[in-house]
């Protein structure tokens, strides 16, 4: 019986986690969920699976819940102590990291220095802080595992294989919902238009760095880290139809790609039973149906954000922290209406222009650049906003 | 320093092998070579490669060679005895086993007595006798590894994977050039034309196979053996493009795939180099400039000898060295323009039709049934041709 921690449990990936967990009720046991306020959709799921301690971000919704329960043995925490502590829980055998965005990085190191295995689904910890977060698994002895569509295809992919043998990794892009608009179209567009990924039902943050591509250009500095290859050694393909996940080009020219239906209870199930594989009834990928697949070469033009983010990872330093930070501020001004799609893209690059890059030496550097770049980012929405 | 023999050297795959050894001096050395007939070519490798001994099928053209060689120190062999003995040279590591058709069966079973691990390119020894194949490399602790490129590819994703997570092995096949013609149009086709396949160069005997769609039949009961799957566990999908070499399904849905542009030396490389991989400067797949690939089922009323091979591989015993022996015989038939393409078809069901299938126990077996459907191929091809 394996004792699993999810931290964002209400999310997409909490919830597509906790479908594989309800199938094999004799091999996982749910020991601690956090979520940020959704106090009742926490409240059902502790009354389905029965975790012993649970954590709400937000105080209020904490307290309320905690009230709700009063009569059960289910310990309520609450604040960011509250995530670490459920974070830490010394039971746990694995950790799903599932906190979106910058949020996650603390309670995704407090699991690896409480020395348990960390399987990540969001990508931002790795991106801010990747080289912080690859020391302390290492000093802890603790292994990182991909969720991510892209990086659980290659995981797979590698198993098996030497790192020496890797030529390069290939990772596939839908393009989202907005490939084929031109950059004058894409401006213009609301929320709305930008949230409907083709392909894949997420939350907001990732759909809208989908449209932009910069969900890609997060993946590729994630893939850095999680596979310990430089720039050079990492390629995006556009392949609308999402069936490929990714690829591995080996020495010999040899290719090696994992396929699917776009379902995150694939990746889920792997890194749940990892190294083996659990039978899942999911439907089976018939390609005669889907009939054809296509790839094409990422447009940069229309896409900058995935050039500015390879720049970003060949920089290094603080200014992929600066990159993620200031996206998340502007994805956030969007989805308020607060400024146009095509904005987004500039106040990533003004951030970055007004950057000057930094060392990352300590989790301090990490937090200071991302404090920095969001002011910073706040100032170009403003002016934006203002003009 | 790996020592090499390749049994079949002028071949097609031995062409390709030595391609990929001389590029690698100082890990390979090639100690034996065999061929049928073709004295010079031989003695042109001999001069390039000097191996130890070789050996040639045809009497004549090898005392034709060993007075060529006379002042030199390779010891020709020849006759079915030298090709025997090759395969068994005590100082080989690895043995190339590529003698294309049934011929390839007592080397292959040579090698494997004399504990030799043994990399087949030929399908025909696994699928008329590979419960003997498998249980004599079982006994002497021998390793079989594939180099058809359809079961290298299922090879390399299995790397690492546990043999009871497989749902499924699909193989891919291009079709052939023949793929789009209707049965009409088909039957009275030339053999130049069958022999033009759209995406590889190989020999004539498996290109007229691929025109057939029989290569793929042969193939899902070679890999009945080698990978210890069930008919049922074992699909077939119609890719023109030939960049998907195969696919194998996992339990939990996921679908690894194993691509490259169609060149035999990667799955060559492969074995010689097993488990590690080998650095090949040959040109690297870009699926963004190839830009579609397509996926269709097969259609088993245009290619019925897929549907013929499922029931052989199915009813099991002799049937398989039958489907076998009636398709070599009914492929150099219509090689000599003595029976028209659609014939082919004819002989072999006809031949099955009028077996009575007998378990396989011995080689004995396996050889008397191989005999038999031969004269009775040859009597249907007579009938036709008279008719």
């Amino acid at each position: 019986m394996k004792n699993i921690v999810i931290l964002g449990a209400t999310g997409s990936i909490g919830t597509n986690t906790l479908d594989i967990i309800q199938r094999f009720p004799d091999q996982f046991q749910i020991l601690g969920l956090t979520a940020k306020s959704s106090d009742e959709k926490l409240e059902s799921l502790i009354k389905a699976f029965r975790p012993k301690v649970v954590a709400l971000q937000d105080e209020v919704a904490a307290m309320a819940l905690a009230q709700r329960l009063s009569k059960t043995k289910v310990e309520v925490l609450s604040g960011e102590n509250g995530i670490l502590a459920v974070a830490q829980l010394s039971e746990a055998d694995l950790v799903i990291s599932a906190i979106v965005g910058a949020a996650g990085l603390l309670p995704t190191l407090s699991a690896i220095r409480a020395k348990k295995t960390v399987a990540v689904a969001n990508k931002e910890p790795l991106v801010m802080a990747g080289e912080i977060i690859k020391k302390e698994a290492a000093f802890n002895g603790v292994s990182i595992l991909p969720i991510d569509s892209e990086h659980s295809a290659i995981f797979q992919v590698l198993n098996g294989e030497r790192h020496q043998d890797i030529q390069r990794i290939i990772l596939t892009a839908s393009g989202g919902p907005l490939l084929r608009l031109s950059n004058d179209e894409k401006t213009q567009i609301s929320p709305e238009v930008a949230l409907a990924h083709p392909n894949w039902k997420m939350g907001p943050k990732i759909s809208i760095d989908s449209a932009t591509l910069m969900n890609k250009g997060l993946e590729i500095i994630e893939a850095k880290w999680l596979f310990d290859l430089p720039a050079g050694k990492i390629d995006v393909v556009i392949h609308p139809e999402s069936i490929v996940h990714s690829m591995v080009e080996f020495i010999d020219r040899s290719v090696v790609a994992q396929l699917g239906l776009p379902d995150m209870r694939t990746p889920i199930s792997y890194v749940l039973h990892y190294p083996e594989r659990i039978p899942l009834s999911l439907p089976s990928l018939d390609l005669a149906e889907v009939g054809t697949l296509t790839f094409e070469k990422p447009d940069t033009k229309a896409f900058p954000l995935l050039t500015t983010a390879y720049a970003a990872l060949e920089g290094g330093g603080s200014l992929p922290a600066v990159l993620n930070a200031a996206n998340e501020e502007a994805v956030k001004a969007f989805l308020d209406k607060r400024i146009h799609f095509g904005t987004i893209t500039k106040v990533i690059q003004q951030t970055l222009e007004a950057h000057r890059p930094n060392a990352i030496k300590t989790l301090d550097d990490v937090l200071e650049a991302d404090r920095w770049a969001r002011i910073e980012g706040k100032r170009w929405i403003k002016k934006d906003t203002n003009s």
